[in-house]
């Protein structure tokens, strides 16, 4: 038995019912069932009918299921870049879409921040050409978020083709964001849904369909059994192409279900209370202290603080009192901590956490 | 409570163990831990260990995992095909690996015969461009199985770089491969797995990796985080690249180690004998009958029958009796039933369902 709870940034503490869920799973069979039964295409139906709901995503975007925030990255490239996509980089995820676009053979080019800053969307640059452009709304290895303010602006910098892709991987089901202002979201379920990872949740609206068959009527090719049109074509009669990962949809199905009860204005709301725990204490701390100096540019969901003694010492620390934290990405390993505020965190496991730090390290 | 047994042919009945594998890893937590971890690292060598002893796979082959068969086929065009493939078509599986060859803008040709005949590996004629030649040893739509005997005949008819890949979705772990044959096998984990759908296994020999970096030398894209060589560096040090399905790793290590226990020999011993049942029973039947004709290409893992009354009169008659097979598959959908063979269906269930097929349908 494990009673650790984790506020890592990803896997991370699973949302409280999704061992009773498996169990259900289990003993009403679901992973025998076939992925083209009717049965089936109520699990499918009644997960994204109730994310819909939880995101408040207008009728013209679609939802579509892949397998990780990686595969949305490389299908988004596959499917909306003919030549150019532009990033926005501040860590290392936003640089990996970057890479990707490269790695597909397009023409990928970026505007870099330093680590742990942020963007000023006003004095940015964006080539008139660019097909898609990315942006982190929060970036998971440096806990830097752009403002759903800020990426609001984006759409009158650039030329009308454009898509505007946003990651919310780390995020969501936080940001409310302006699905006008924007063309795609994506986010994998390991994170702020509080679910086992394997899937990666891709929303697109129409502008990202109707370039994908632009695309393909050029005759180019967009991937295969991935392809936006192969997805949705599948995704709108409640399937996927393949055999997608059955218990994955069965669970986000009832884990949505239950956070719509609980209702997002109050997530949203919980997220904030549980975030200006994190930040207040960080702000006193003789140990710790705010890796992101900028508030308006501080993750709610996946706070990052810089550490006088290494994380492992931390981490070593907590352990006996059953609380884990993320060490620092990459090269920040050893220097930095990264505490995940996700709806599966409730308000007194914060709390607890808070006390136990301020305990241990002052 | 769902008390149903699937001889469906995929999603199928799952392994007998799998739920108490799923409580216990819900007790430990397992869908939190980092995908980057020693205990994660410590999962995955256990399966992929497991998995090497269970089909006896050589050192020098590698073990990579992906999301499904589906994914397989897309990567391994990408990796392993700058220009030309060829694929022997019998069935829709078959098809569906040349279609996604032409949707990735490569030349593949086919040599296609009827649904639910094999083929002559004799009177072949391979054009000797072919960079990849596909063949299913086990097209689960149409029941017909191509020997391993047959399969090993196909190195001497090819060009000597040509690589010989084997989709055995359907029958793996069953078939008895000589690896020194061929150059790649791949199959996914709700089959002859036993598990929940989401998770492709793809086995690779040091000729698949050298043909890929070769094609990366040359400034071809592999695709990006899925490569071989982004798969194989992750999967050397036991992780993905991306954050997978880690339950499905899980339970795929369990399984295998207690299939392990069981022996691949008893394993293929039993299949037999259940197949033998099943087909003795269709051989007398005044319902049905074998949709294979010749014994050397019937399945024994998947096996087809064409129903002089309609399948869905079959399955609706079986259904009080918590007994369940598939329809046929596309155009056959009405006239034939498929019964799935697995080593999650013990000899006494697919002796009652002989029994009761008898009993309903003579």
């Amino acid at each position: 038995m494990n009673n650790k709870i984790y506020f890592t940034p990803g896997p991370s503490e699973l949302y409280p019912t999704v061992a009773a869920h498996l169990a259900t799973a289990m003993a009403n069979k679901v992973g025998s069932i076939s992925h083209r039964s009717q049965q089936f295409k109520d699990i499918y139906a009644h997960a994204v009918t109730g994310l819909r709901q939880l995101l408040q995503l207008p009728d013209n975007w679609d939802i579509l299921f892949v397998a990780s925030a990686n595969e949305v990255w490389e299908r988004a490239i596959q499917n909306n870049v003919e030549r150019k996509s532009f990033h926005l980089v501040n860590g290392s995820f936003s640089k990996r879409f970057y890479e990707i676009s490269l790695e597909l053979g397009r023409q990928a080019t970026k505007h870099e921040v330093a680590f742990g800053e942020g963007f000023s969307i006003d004095d940015l640059d964006i080539p008139a050409s660019t097909e898609l452009m990315a942006v982190v709304q929060n970036e998971t290895s440096s806990g830097v978020s752009t403002p759903v303010t800020e990426i609001n602006k984006l759409r009158t910098k650039l030329n009308p083709e454009t898509l505007i892709y946003v990651d919310a991987v780390s995020s969501t089901p936080y940001p409310n964001f302006d699905y006008n202002q924007i063309d795609s979201v994506y986010f994998s379920v390991q994170k702020g849904m509080g679910l086992p990872a394997g899937l990666g949740i891709w929303l697109v609206n129409g502008r990202c369909v109707a370039k994908a068959e632009n695309l393909k009527n050029k005759g180019l090719s967009l991937g295969s059994y991935h392809s936006i049109p192969a997805l949705l074509s599948k995704a709108r009669a409640f399937q996927n192409p393949e055999t997608p990962n059955v218990l994955a949809i069965y669970l986000l199905g009832k884990v949505v279900e239950e956070m719509n009860h609980h209702g997002i204005a109050t997530i949203r709301q919980e997220t904030e209370t549980k975030a200006k725990l994190i930040y207040d204490y960080l702000a006193t701390s003789q140990t710790f202290s705010a890796a992101v100096t900028n508030p308006a540019q501080q993750s709610q969901t996946t706070i990052i603080a810089n550490t006088k003694i290494s994380s492992a010492e931390v981490i070593k620390k907590l352990a006996p009192f059953d609380m884990v934290v993320g060490s620092g990405y990459g090269s920040y390993k050893d220097t930095q901590i990264r505490i995940a505020n996700f709806p599966a965190h409730s308000v007194a496991q914060v709390q607890a956490l808070v006390y136990k730090l301020q305990e241990l390290f002052n």
